[in-house]
């Protein structure tokens, strides 16, 4: 085992698009777990958008990340040294680790990893935070009823390729907004999409006019700008918005621009609603059972991208901000 | 009774702001009812928010008035010659009379107004679609419920009123904004609401944080634009955003700015609902029965701003966007 530990910090607050001057990567010596502690030996890290939230000063649902501290992340990792009755060394468990080699954690919001059940990086991705996100955010929020038309953006990604897929379980019609020709082939190919959208190259109002005749009844929002603008001009009567996320309007320097056709509220007497995966914690488990056995069923497929090496950090997360990733973006930090 | 009937016709598209110049003044001789249809005399004509979108081209939720139509409105009227079975000479009727002196309907969509009730101007505000979408979009959108705090825009006029006036029948804390010393007063001093915020002398994100301290769980937004940005600022856990017009951005020569705050939606677990009263046109018995109850309790107070001469209509239509009308906005076409 390592004697130190490399981190990244947090070192200002980004304007605009982030970049590596605003984290400082540091190596420390290995921290000793207290009474009731354990060290966990983290061996995946999830980048998420939401990263780009936390490093911003304000109210939000959770408190900032502090300059200084180590940038927050969920992982993956490995009990090296427990004082903590629930855990054993050699457990493998998820939680808020940061972006770090070692974490020192008294167990709080930590959950174990089977990986004879599953992938360790599946634990961050359709059986992690990104799945279920999608599954409450659709099935709670979106509502969606057999036979409806529902459409999602960043479809390609960790939250929206399962969204599509449980839309599609549940007999929907699925279209999926992505970027490049790659993303939208797996999509209807892979994934089993009704039609994709490749926002880069095609006037997204006039597709979803093509590819959505009978009107929108549910839309997940993992981006916000004018693609959120765009499907509000194609609602349905009695149309459910989930707002997920604004990936595309994390990184303005001028701040989000607003959805300017949000009266189509009004006209189609449809509804917006926001929503934070944490207020369903006590049903993730439920989720859990249900997500495993569609995976054995083969009707939901889950999709990695794995970059190695914690250093690459910043540049990885920048990765996720431009669309370049495709699947759940995952650092492998060390060898299982 | 006269021989002629002046009107006012849509003649070009309002381009921003409207101006005189948009419409037609015209003088025609009577028209005569066809079998099944009534002449109406227009005694009063209500002045909506709502007129500058139905002057627009483009989708919504009803179509808009032709160029050269009658412009479209509601009035309270006395019929005249009747060829309809179900009303006779001598009837007060509501409906969509047009801004004009007499009118040929063939019934549909038209109901009686009873002035032994309530004054027939009443039959257009509180008692008429302004009242009736208070009801519905604070009860059935806004779901208040005992102790929240209710803020509301447009808070002195024919809509806003009536909401702050029925959410503290609902044992709620409310807000009002409005624009001016002499409407804050009257929402206070007469109406009851809890506090005022006057959107032109006050920073209203400072005023909210002031005069809503447990947050805001519900907002009835008629204004849109920066005050409905700073609402977003302010909402409780799981609020209610009841979109029922925005009448600060229906003149924009530049189009509708978006909430760019809307991803508080997500930060508080709250919905933004579009709704139209029209869904409602099957319960305005029940509601107007109640509001009756509750005006003769004098709990439910209505206040309209009667302007005289169907020919000022293109001038007191302006009053409306801005913000100069201190109630219902009705002309009064003819003596009763």
């Amino acid at each position: 085992m390592s004697t130190s530990s490399h981190a990244f910090h947090l070192a200002s607050r980004p304007v605009g698009m982030v970049k590596r001057s605003d984290f400082d990567y540091t190596e420390d010596s290995l921290p000793d777990p207290g009474e009731g502690e354990m060290l966990v030996k983290v061996l995946y890290i999830s980048l998420d958008p939401a990263m780009r939230g936390w490093m911003n000063e304000g109210r939000s649902y959770v408190p900032p990340v502090g300059l200084g501290e180590v940038m927050r992340a969920i992982g993956v990792g490995q009990v090296v040294e427990s004082k903590n009755p629930k855990f054993a060394v050699g457990d493998y468990v998820s939680g808020l680790f940061g972006v770090q080699e070692y974490a020192i954690s008294d167990g709080r919001g930590v959950t174990s990893a089977n990986p004879a059940l599953a992938p360790l990086p599946v634990y961050l991705s359709t059986l992690g935070m990104p799945g279920m996100t999608a599954y409450f955010g659709l099935l709670d929020v979106g509502q969606p009823v057999e036979g409806d038309t529902v459409v999602v953006s960043g479809a390609a990604g960790a939250v929206g390729s399962v969204v599509g897929q449980i839309a599609k379980i549940k007999a929907c019609r699925v279209v999926g907004i992505a970027g490049g020709q790659e993303k939208c082939d797996y999509i209807v190919n892979d994934l089993g999409f009704d039609a994709a959208i490749d926002y880069k190259s095609e006037d997204v109002r006039a597709a979803l006019k093509e590819k959505c005749p009978d009107r929108i009844n549910v839309y997940f929002d993992n981006v916000g700008g004018d693609i959120l603008d765009s499907v509000l001009t194609r609602l349905a009567l009695g149309a459910r918005i989930a707002i997920c996320g604004a990936v595309s309007q994390y990184n303005n320097e001028g701040g989000v621009k607003g959805p300017a056709n949000y009266m189509a509220l009004l006209v189609d007497r449809a509804r917006m609603q926001g929503f934070l995966v944490f207020d369903y914690a006590d049903r993730y488990v439920e989720a859990a059972i249900e997500m495993v056995g569609w995976m054995a069923a083969g009707t939901l497929k889950t999709k990695e991208d794995i970059v190695e090496g914690l250093e690459t950090f910043p540049d990885t997360l920048l990765k996720l901000f431009k669309g370049e990733n495709f699947g759940k973006l995952i650092i492998k930090v060390a060898d299982e």
